[in-house]
């Protein structure tokens, strides 16, 4: 069953939270990028942070942009962490938002869900419809993972398009709609929605009763754990910023990793009502 | 001014085609292939392509995706065909239909557009809306590049979400509507509509009487040159599968060139009222 390996690390850990390696090189603590490549220092850091989370969240979610934005070596980087990831026992979910018509989706289906990759989720924008979530479907069946598909983001202008009002709903209530549709009996497709729109965030959990949840917007965008109880079992919380660059907080970047397993701590605390 | 530079190119070759470099392993002819990596045979089999369209095409559009699914090497050769085209003094659009929100569409732009690249323009997807696009405007602005934003996309399921009824007017229309307004006078923003749907592409001609335009769908998806009038001075038609393999027709891949050549300039000729 899709999500059944995130659901059971969820309830291992007790932690419904999902940590994001949003890195840029300038916030890496100078300890860790002296001597070292651009590539070398963000896999270093990487490796600090999963190592001081041990045990404590049952999965990442690295976001492609940061790590495409400095070539080769950036996605090597990527690269490197995931297989870390993965190798302490974490779910990884791969933020790249990718999208686009039959035989190109399917070359991203390929490039990320392929068997090999490391990677149990990615993120999938469903601006081009049924053809370009299909092969990303049909991949993450054929490889037990699964896709988060975007319905309503947590960004403040995500209400340009999401919340137009089509025939009496918004956007992203259609697009729910299409999603359940799509998903059938076996839930492939979660769904990302922000902690941002508490009320919209219900509002979707009544539309799609059995669908998993990734809930961006938690923390440094101003979401909170209150509202979030209507996913409740059934998603998973993101803070990027928020955790791995708590060490900002205490002016104290050389002791980032306690920094960031406390921030983990308190927001494992503030979300123990959701797992 | 943004797209001076294509429009100029495609004056200059008096042809308004751009080369979908969509390229898989499994289609390079394989006296390119022999005794060589990934790597190596996509970017031996690019050149060949950019090689034999000398002189006839102003543009190419590199498709990520099918660069992405190779990995490390796939992502080199990718690099390696930008630097290529750019020699070539081709102007070069990487298609990889990115978008997400603020800071990390600020580090796609700076991945994609930033002076050093390679990368004339690139597209985007609107879906969660301008935080999603402003930042590669920004960008775009900053390098003299620009972007195209997806609006009627030219797969069959783009009726999905893009044809939608907002309130009197299909979604894509919203989003071309919302494009008009964000680009203000410089019109960095280009659209992405699909041959496919010539009624459509007359509508939105009206709508963006200033946006220069991506259209993708001629050729091997099913559109052709009728219909395309209504955009012409300020498009340029991608054909991928119709040029590259052009080959596959005549069974004969080891002068693939040659048959590459004979597309194009079939292609020209098709479309020369719309230059």
């Amino acid at each position: 069953m899709a999500f059944a390996i995130l659901t059971e690390a969820i309830r291992a850990t007790n932690n419904p939270t999902v940590m994001g390696l949003d890195v840029t090189l300038k916030q890496i603590p100078a300890h860790i990028t002296k001597n070292k490549t651009v590539g070398e220092a963000i896999y270093e850091f990487n490796k600090g942070l999963i190592d001081c989370a041990y045990g404590l969240i049952p999965a990442v979610k690295p976001q492609s942009a940061f790590y495409e934005m400095y070539g080769l070596e950036g996605i090597e980087a990527l690269h490197k962490t995931i297989k870390y990831a993965k190798a302490a026992g974490l779910y990884v979910i791969l933020d790249v938002k990718r999208g686009d018509i039959g035989s190109t989706a399917e070359a991203y289906a390929e490039a990320y869900l392929n068997a090999e990759s490391g990677i149990d989720c990615i993120t999938v924008n469903p601006y081009l419809g049924i053809n370009g979530v299909k092969p990303f479907m049909d991949k993450a069946n054929e490889t037990n993972k699964s896709l988060f598909v975007l319905i309503k983001t947590s960004n403040p202008s995500s209400a340009d398009f999401q919340d137009l009002d089509c025939g009496g709903m918004p956007l992203y209530r259609k697009v729910a709609e299409k999603l359940v549709e799509w998903n059938g009996d076996d839930n492939v497709c979660g769904a990302v929605v922000g902690a941002t729109y508490p009320h919209q965030l219900a509002e979707l959990c009544d539309v799609m009763p059995s669908v998993f949840l990734l809930i961006p917007g938690y923390g440094a965008q101003g979401g909170n754990a209150e509202g979030l109880n209507v996913a409740a079992g059934r998603c998973i919380v993101n803070s990027s910023r928020g955790l791995i660059y708590a060490y900002a907080k205490h002016s104290d970047p050389v002791n980032y990793q306690k920094y960031t397993r406390q921030a983990i701590i308190e927001m494992k605390e503030d979300l123990r009502e959701i797992v």
